[in-house]
């Protein structure tokens, strides 16, 4: 088998793809615009672009490859290839992404979530090698999670193992664009700290926050409000306070379920630094069980956005003798 | 290898112990009054009693067991056959049971924690058997799980996966015995309700659950807090209603970060039935995401009692080709 795939990572803005080793070096790399957010025929044409234009900065032909790994997000069959739900964009439900790659590639593809993409990726060549446990979660715009298992990626029943991000912590909360209320991302993630800030600034509670609200659809961002809170705004301090501790309730639901012996964190929103995580930290550690404390290492993402892109190419060789 | 062995279940009320084959038949079975709660040297000594007293009612001689399994309340490290903690009582903490069983009797002996066990069991003989990914939980005294995810048992990295009971539903909320605050079992579970109970009855605000409140230190059950409730109490039926409908957002819980394809619901509490239930699955669908609803079948224990003895028993044969 080829020492050699493509990892294309879908996601919510861009298409990141790379010429891949089985060591999880990039040898060639794309960003295109295109993203998962676009019609099915448009994100199909940018893939197979973006995959020419990794190929050309590597030096290598198609036929070199031993396959490709499609990582997108939403909830997809890993088995079946198909993408179950992307938000709610007309034209994917049930869509056959793999099939279609495969006849315009050339090449066989496996086609994966974005969250267990990640995982693999840290798994494989990053913050979490070495563990057999491993969870991998994403504090983001959105916030998800993905496990290996004794050594294995653990994809669940329908492939939607790791919502973490929906589960309730709140049943009276706030609605989450899931149609439940209170779910975890209510409350910590990117969108829940912009909504949460657009509320207490149209309120008028907040001087230094409101220098972002530039109008009623504007989205003040985790790094917005990290700005504030170092300018001493009392509010984006507590807004920053209520997002780490609740992630940190989040962490702890995962220790008592999963028993992990690593958390890996990724996730833009990490680069907000101790306002954000020193409440996560001190929640998590009061909301496990004695017996568990000190029993996960946490750890934060060695590969950044690059996750994505070599677990999904690793993919490739996840049941070839890894 | 042999195809009879010895299943032990150390309880927190009882020690029961069977004498089995590979089908999940139980040849002979005895129980002893010792449980969990009394000191190594006493749960030792009656297990072996037990041992031998199931081995004579089966016509059956140790030297053709192929081994025992044990299981026990509390966490317990598989791995190295140690108790880690048996709530706080002096002695347990770290004790080699594993190897001092052995040599009492003279077999193999494997050590697991009770709900691995009665997980174990509804897979290999029980509601579980053709599931890929299941979970078991129990809605008893106390509340946890178990897990077999891609047809294996899952411990997690310190033997304490699936610790649902102590996952935090509500950080506010009344005191758990482990220290922390507003754990699933502060609302879910036979505990749970003996509480609230006797805080309502104390407060002078049921007539009905008052006929079970002999001394400040009793302890109302569940199937009279549901006698109650058959005769209108309307507070009884609303704590019921309570521990269902937490129970049922701990079974979100469970299908969001695991995303079984069924799980068990074992445990003394679900004979109270509909007012119990009924609540219970109204939480459960409410608060999944949509994409999840109907992923996990839900179904009841089919051993019963028999379910910790029989998983006990079986983990002989766990690694040997099941």
């Amino acid at each position: 088998m080829s020492e050699f795939a493509i990892g294309i990572d879908v996601g919510g803005t861009k298409i990141a793809t790379g010429v891949m080793d089985r060591d999880g070096r990039i040898l060639g790399r794309h960003i295109s615009r295109c993203h998962a957010g676009c019609e099915p025929p448009v994100v199909i044409d940018a893939v197979l672009e973006s995959a020419h234009a990794a190929l050309e900065r590597a030096g290598m032909a198609m036929s070199k490859m031993a396959g490709a790994g499609v990582g997108t997000a939403g909830h997809v069959c890993f088995e079946r290839g198909l993408v179950l739900t992307n938000s709610n964009l007309p034209g994917w439900e049930g869509f056959p992404l793999r099939k279609l790659l495969e006849e315009r590639l050339g090449l066989p593809v496996w086609l994966d979530n974005d969250a267990n993409c990640a995982t693999w990726g840290e798994y494989q060549f990053g913050a979490g090698r070495g563990a057999r446990n491993l969870c991998y979660i994403t504090f983001s715009t959105g916030c998800g999670a993905g496990f290996v298992l004794d050594n294995r990626l653990y994809r669940g029943s329908t492939g939607t193992a790791g919502e973490i991000g929906h589960v309730v912590v709140d049943p009276d909360g706030p609605l989450c664009e899931c149609g439940k209320r209170g779910c975890l991302m209510s409350y910590a993630c990117g969108m829940a700290l912009s909504r949460m800030a657009r509320e207490h600034t149209e309120a008028g509670e907040t001087i230094l926050l409101s220098q972002f609200y530039t109008s009623p659809d504007c989205c003040i961002s985790g790094e917005q409000i990290a700005i504030a809170a170092r300018q001493g705004d009392r509010l984006a301090n507590e807004l920053l306070e209520t997002a780490g501790r609740y992630f940190g309730i989040g962490l702890s639901t995962i220790v008592q379920i999963i028993n992990p012996d690593r958390i890996v964190i990724g996730g833009g929103l990490i680069r907000i630094g101790a306002p954000l995580l020193d409440p996560c930290m001190k929640a998590l550690n009061e909301n496990i069980h004695p017996v568990l404390v000190d029993s996960a290492q946490i750890v934060f993402s060695q590969l950044g956005d690059d996750a994505g892109v070599l677990g999904a190419g690793a993919l490739v060789w996840e049941n070839h003798g890894e």
